[in-house]
């Protein structure tokens, strides 16, 4: 087709992304220019590909930003998802197609009518998630709402762990993405969602306390706490009819439980700076939440303010942390809470050179046909190569190389500022995914209710 | 002595501050200015007094505010402590004393220099807490001290509460002051203090969970959770070496157990707003903190999710609230949680025409003699008259209206922005509070340590 895509951003997320679209290059017939702040590191993406530039591309200098834009075909957007805007507005001006995988931003929503007027695609949230879970529970909604059945309700679980060849500490959790949202998780607010026609809120002390369990086949079982809006999609999936609206975010069994100890004790804050966090130990971090006495230890203390049984396996995992330490200083100025904790669990979280991270996701859909009630479960599985080609890069980064490729062919072309839920966008991209081994199994069980 | 105060504001704080004031003003000879928004107001206060005016007074009308100022010789300003600092400035520019009950403010703070430099006292945090806690601490302090000790701990407890007589439901409490304050108590950041030369954190979901007890002879018990920041008068009260420095806030026994429920719960977040909470009954807002059930009662389902034992008193303490009842609507439109339960709680904890209210504080400091741990006990109690006369506008108008003359006759007379932290300026208002019937008993006990 003799095209050109502009991807601007080729940080850690963009490694499955470009290598995908490196491979498509030649027989797809494209040329791709990685634009990064860093020169080194666009080079690195670009493997010397003949298909390939790497430039560096400072996205606050706006001249350089419109050379690059107006030579492209289509952008690419990898940056934070605040920063997609301006060049957002540069494809409107050179009439570019865009594609990220972040939230669209009421600024990205109000390009809308431009974006239509010059027959734009605008593609966002187009990565995992959001990306890959509207795909998919689109899919089996529009499946059912065909077939003449009402959806009455859906629920939807995804979570970034730890492979299982890899996975071997007591909670069954590395990081594999940003560890500090993992320790902020649930906070700022109730988790907020819909269970037969209710609305239910949970506030942070128990989000990790009423945890919902699933299974999947040949990986064994999960669990999932409540993320903060269940609600946000309930209108743009057409859930109207669903009384139940649930979207949670999934972890080994048994890691809600042990977590709910740090919540408990109060070292997830991260509203107040704690004076001489540099020089303290892990020890005395964890003492600060403990009441004073002359001779018990911290284990002791602890033990009883979280009235942990002695035989209880949350008090393991808590000793594998280290936290009693008395030697390892925190070695953060005046750090919070939650950025000493964030510390503290990456000295056993970080992930070794040969580990692999995994990507589960898991929707239930319960719908009504013919006065009957059924339900659908539809689960994926994904996991890495390696440290590059992280199951996170992966299903990230493939829908939107392959949504990118399926714009600049026509085969997507409905115009407007738009996130993947029309049959057109999902369908041909499930597919391709599926083909890269990112796959659902979609399975009639039985409707499970309440 | 032929002197002339204004008072601005005259709201229910002020009900005893200008009675006392009145009731001096023959036989001290001056003459009392009571400035309002509210000219009525002023008025009922003034009561045809011949010796007091009552004006209407619009704090932003610049000239008017200026008037009333020039012609006074002292303002007291009762208003919210962010409306103090154009009155502070008038009183520079024209040369007048200021007495405020409310916190220095850092624009307050920086007129230091030149109200020394004027000769003039702007004191502040003259009321009750601050106020009346800082000039009883002080006094027995410095008593420590100029007997040549060394105060090793202190720790510093007030409480507005109902008085025993009125003492009629199961939480022993009523809203006697500011609901709102009572109903987000203890949120925004851990709870801070030392405790044995260790600093110590308690978060929200454990400071009405670590509560310490108290006993005031012919009062029986009471127990306190501890103040946000117990460490912000170390300095200022000279307690460096004191190892111990802990403030918290009084309530009579068990109402902090019972309180926790609703923490537990999410009902005190403040944080986000409830949408359809106008047609909402009680019974509904409490359900939508629990788990759905299609045939459990919302009364099983909170005792399932606070663990309430069957015999519990707790749970006749939630049943006491009516927050089971179907049919009481909240009647507030898009409300908070807390918003919602300071309604809730009102039904219940406001007070009947006849009630009294009543203030606690009680310091217990810790100090080192000639080798030999020791402990003083200071504690007051003081009941309302009635619902004008409250033990709350006592203990915060009295000082107040005691320092005011003290100033005036030049009894107090250090220039300064100030707090009452020296003998000068607390040894003669307690002294005058005493014969108030506003009393510290001080007791040496033995020394509690850790």
């Amino acid at each position: 087709m003799n095209k050109e895509i502009l991807i601007v951003g080729a940080g850690r997320s963009a490694s499955s992304l470009i290598k995908y679209l490196l491979e498509k290059s030649t027989s797809e017939n494209f040329h791709l220019t990685i634009g990064d702040l860093s020169l080194e590191l666009a080079q690195k993406k670009a493997m010397n590909h003949p298909n390939a530039s790497a430039v560096q591309l400072d996205l606050f200098n706006e001249a350089e930003r419109r050379k690059y834009v107006e030579q492209a075909d289509l952008v690419i957007s990898m940056l934070p998802a605040a920063l997609h805007i301006e060049l957002a507005k540069d494809c409107i001006r050179y009439k570019k197609h865009m594609v990220t995988a972040s939230y669209i931003s009421p600024a990205m929503a109000e390009l809308d009518e431009e974006v239509k007027r010059n027959n734009l695609v605008f593609m966002n949230e187009a990565g995992l998630d959001p990306g890959i879970d509207h795909m998919s529970a689109m899919k089996v909604i529009h499946d059912i709402k065909n077939k003449g059945g009402k959806v009455i309700s859906f629920e939807s679980f995804c979570g970034g762990l730890i492979a299982p060849e890899s996975d071997n500490n007591l909670w069954n959790y590395k990081f594999t993405w940003n560890p500090r949202n993992v320790v902020l998780a649930g906070q700022g607010g109730a988790a907020k969602f819909i269970q037969e026609g209710q609305y239910k809120y949970i506030p942070y002390n128990k989000v990790f306390r009423r945890t919902e369990f699933l299974e999947v086949e040949g990986y064994g079982r999960f669990e999932a706490y409540a993320n903060r809006d269940s609600l946000k999609y309930q209108h743009v999936y057409g859930l109207e009819d669903a009384k139940t609206i649930f979207r949670g975010t999934i972890r080994r069994m048994g890691y809600s439980r042990a977590w709910n100890l740090f919540v408990e004790l109060g070292v997830t804050d991260d509203t107040y700076h704690i004076e001489n966090s540099e020089n303290m130990s892990y020890r005395e971090f964890f003492n600060l939440y403990l009441p004073y006495h002359p001779t018990d230890r911290v284990e002791t203390k602890l033990r009883l303010a979280l009235n942990i049984d002695q035989d209880d396996i949350v008090w393991d995992k808590l000793v594998e942390l280290d936290i009693f330490n008395a030697d390892k200083k925190i070695g953060l100025k005046n750090a919070t809470p939650a950025q000493i904790l964030e510390k503290i669990l990456s000295d056993s979280w970080t992930l070794a050179p040969d580990d692999k991270d995994m990507i589960v996701m898991y929707h239930k859909i319960g719908y009504s046909l013919n006065n009957e009630n059924k339900q659908i479960d539809s689960t994926m599985i994904c996991i890495g190569d390696d440290q590059t080609y992280t199951a996170m890069a992966k299903t990230v980064g493939l829908p939107v190389a392959i949504a990118a490729l399926k714009i600049l062919k026509g085969i997507i072309s409905t115009p407007g500022v738009q996130i993947p839920i029309s049959e057109e966008v999902y369908l041909p991209i499930l597919k391709e995914l599926e083909e890269n081994g990112i796959v659902f199994h979609e399975k009639e069980v039985e409707y499970q209710g309440y």
